[in-house]
């Protein structure tokens, strides 16, 4: 049997489609009150379909905080798998933002929930951590491979204390650097110079520098960059800010864009990928 | 309005009534299989109610898997939120096993969906993943004490592939020991020399001192201690095992107990609960 089309090809497909940009769907409390939305499962439907309509046709990808869905149990749950549904007859690529990680059988059950062959939650992507050793990853990135699905690892994320960690060394590697050049090797290993389908959350407000990450090494390793807007990054600086790597990188942005209501989202929407666009000549020719 | 009772003090009367032992509920597909069920959220509900009822009045503490109800997607999340009730009613102390980990807002949501007020999964505590910074866990930790919810933080895990991430350093301190301090100070800043709501995940098969953690520190710390049974570990070695730290540390079992089928649980679980106490005399009196 043929492999499905690798979760790295569909992605340099909506880049040229679509562009870099991914809008978060992030039903935070304060937020649903800003829409004027009750804190329910049932809000947390009309908020998802409205985010989907106004992204479908003009962004190729969003990324779904399950955290959110989580905090209404079972019922929230409910909602994401329907809204993941829905998002892939709009034709969008859905990154689910689980950040989860465990080993062995317990972590072929979060494969199983999310990118498994009957996954419940249907999603081209899952976001994962490596606090318990990358190559605790291994099977999922394995798994996903045969079935088309992309994994994305924590990396090295823009909250500040976060550095203690992902800074850390283990002989003379940086754990976040560790985690970037197994990457490349693994994207290597099943897709060569064409655009891996196993990347790595960078956070658009570091510097990579400072976790021993060098964009010019695992040279296929798509990166999922949040940090813009309410967080502080410029989509105008995107090109700057990933430079070589600006062409295979995710510009994530959800507050931004999901702040001040259903009635000026397509605006902000449409905003927010004018101004990625503005400045994301690949190359560094904005430079 | 007063505080109520901490999770460390009903940590401490569990440990006085039932032991050190906890009994994992991990509805593994294959576990399922051995059990004659199939492989369905139904069955995750037959499975957990005889676990429940096997440990109730027997053993004090109980820790669903999330990850193998999860994977059954909004209705193995309804048989957990129930099962959390029944498991609550049978008086047992409830640890979520979900490593969750994540930032901000996004860390108040699971913070909402397991130990908040309205939490739609009651638990009693649940398990984190420090990967973006013990700091990042404040926030959780500091909203637990005021329900008298416990917090178990991943540190020293048992699989090998952990120690690239769990054992580097920055600075002088490593990962690990950095978690273990921070806990530390945590409980003694809010419960002195009693026992602490906050604790680590440290599995019993490894040696704390590669991790750069001493039990001498932190020595109001609870931990919850995987890698008994199936994992490798001895329960009759317990008190070898956690030295100085064995009186507030829990000993996890789950395949060993829960392997053979719902016929031989009740007596795998007398079977692990003697084990535990023929050497877990507190003090290290059975060297």
């Amino acid at each position: 049997m043929p492999l499905p089309a690798s979760f790295g090809s569909r992605l340099s497909a909506t880049f040229v489609e679509f562009g870099h940009l991914c809008v978060g769907i992030d039903p935070h409390p304060h937020l649903l009150g800003e829409w004027g939305l009750s804190d329910s499962a049932d809000s947390l439907m009309t908020f998802g379909k409205t985010v989907i309509e106004a992204c479908a046709g003009r962004v190729g990808i969003i990324k779904p905080q399950v955290a959110f869905f989580e905090r209404h149990g079972s019922k929230g749950f409910a909602v994401l798998e329907q809204l993941a549904e829905i998002a892939q007859t709009a034709k969008l690529l859905v990154i689910m933002d689980a950040k989860r990680g465990d080993i062995g059988t317990t972590m072929d059950g979060y494969y199983d929930a999310w990118l498994g062959k009957s996954a419940p939650f249907v999603a081209d992507a899952l976001t994962v951590s490596p606090f318990l050793g990358f190559d605790s990853l291994l099977p999922m990135l394995s798994q996903s491979h045969e079935r088309g699905k992309g994994v994305f690892v924590l990396a090295a994320t823009s909250n500040p204390e976060a550095a203690e960690v992902q800074q850390a060394s283990l002989g003379s590697s940086q754990v976040a650097a560790n985690v970037w050049r197994k990457l490349g090797k693994a994207n290597q290993a099943v897709d060569g110079d064409r655009m891996g389908s196993f990347g790595a959350v960078i956070g658009a407000t570091v510097d990579p520098a400072n976790f021993g990450i060098s964009f010019e090494e695992a040279a296929s390793t798509p990166i999922l960059a949040p940090g813009f807007g309410a967080q502080g990054a410029l989509l105008s600086q995107f090109s700057r800010l990933f430079a070589s790597a600006a062409d295979r990188t995710i510009a994530t942005v959800s507050r931004s864009v999901l702040a001040g209501g259903s009635i000026n989202l397509e605006t902000n929407v449409l905003a927010a990928k004018d101004d990625l666009k503005s400045t994301s000549r690949i190359g560094g020719l904005d430079e």
